[in-house]
């Protein structure tokens, strides 16, 4: 089977894309730790890409933390309450990460010859980060290309909205209980940030009932 | 003065870079360890950046390092003699190391509002490795725009040959003596690997001396 490298956060979408892969590839899952507060979606990751993956990286890039100013990163920095679409979530932007994230997939990639690599940007994300536009995607094919590599970047959920990215996962059995989104990183979900607030509407919309434990909602 | 973020490893090019740079600019350093061998090279980013940069950070970034396949990094490559020229160097290569390390730069930079990053790409390079072409520059260059950031990417010494940055970099004072280069970390400059032979050759041919130790040449 071919092989092929994802990018693996242990969120919905991302838990999602590997299951999705897994039906035609042998997926290599990576997880970068760049110092996010909500660390335990390590742990969601794990669990979840022993279930589908053949090999799963991942790798403590925290000390770049210096560089960086996000709120997920940065402790002086509060987490925003409210959507994706508030003007006050731009705090939650990491700076070039999924560049950061796609450049050590590619490395992994050219360094055991493999020539695909996915990550799950989804249509929710377009607005507010950057990189999860197909221009962007485009465009970091074509810088790794000067690498005289021929890496193509899968992205299958670009155009779904996260309800569709669950009914998609519902149906190829993904243990949503196992994945994390909240971005404080607290015990339970906080029920009231961004990401919180997309996965219960979703859940939602699809007649679902998340499992993971909320402080409030 | 206007601040700009330089890539600095320690060696002949980078060091000259900041001394450059200095004349005009406020200039921050970033040094990033990836796990080479040669990470002697960190010592000598820090007495060059201690001398006319404002800033800088070494960040350590080894534990990418199962990623990676390369003589600089993996323990069971052995790092080639000869010649830069030499297809066996190829082995030298890093995957997306400049991709990476830009990656890094561009995210403090837009951390901090800083328009201008640099590092110092020559002539030299661009036979072997496709990170220091000026169409690589221009590439990364529009993958930055697409975080709408305006981020420019100097690169003075592209067209310029090592004897040329020697030459620039005593006028300007480097002191080469702080400077590392040898692919090998070991005490002294093994003065074999493609590094050691290009730095030897470009001291000649300004007629200067170099006053690093070599253990032959």
């Amino acid at each position: 089977m071919e092989k092929i490298i994802a990018l693996l956060s242990g969120g919905i979408d991302s838990s999602t894309l590997v299951y999705y892969l897994a039906q035609n590839y042998e997926v290599w899952a990576l997880t970068i730790f760049y110092g996010q507060k909500h660390a335990k979606e390590l742990i969601a990751a794990s669990d979840i890409a022993r279930l589908v993956c053949k090999k799963h990286e991942i790798i403590n890039l925290s000390e770049i933390q210096p560089l960086l100013k996000s709120a997920l990163t940065t402790e002086s920095l509060e987490i925003p309450k409210g959507y994706y679409s508030d003007e006050s979530m731009k705090i939650t932007v990491v700076p070039c990460r999924n560049l950061l994230f796609l450049t050590c997939a590619a490395a992994w990639a050219m360094s055991n010859s493999i020539s695909k690599i996915a990550f799950a940007a989804h249509f929710g994300d377009h607005p507010i980060y950057p990189d999860c536009r197909l221009s962007f995607v485009q465009k970091t094919e074509e810088i790794l290309r000067e690498y005289e590599s021929n890496i193509q970047i899968l992205v299958p959920f670009i155009n779904l909205t996260k309800r569709e990215i669950i009914n998609i996962g519902t149906k190829l059995g993904v243990p949503w209980e196992k994945t994390w989104s909240c971005y404080k990183g607290s015990e339970k979900a906080c029920g009231k940030c961004g990401t919180c607030r997309e996965r219960l509407e979703a859940f939602e919309l699809n007649n679902l009932k998340d499992l993971i434990q909320y402080e409030a909602y």
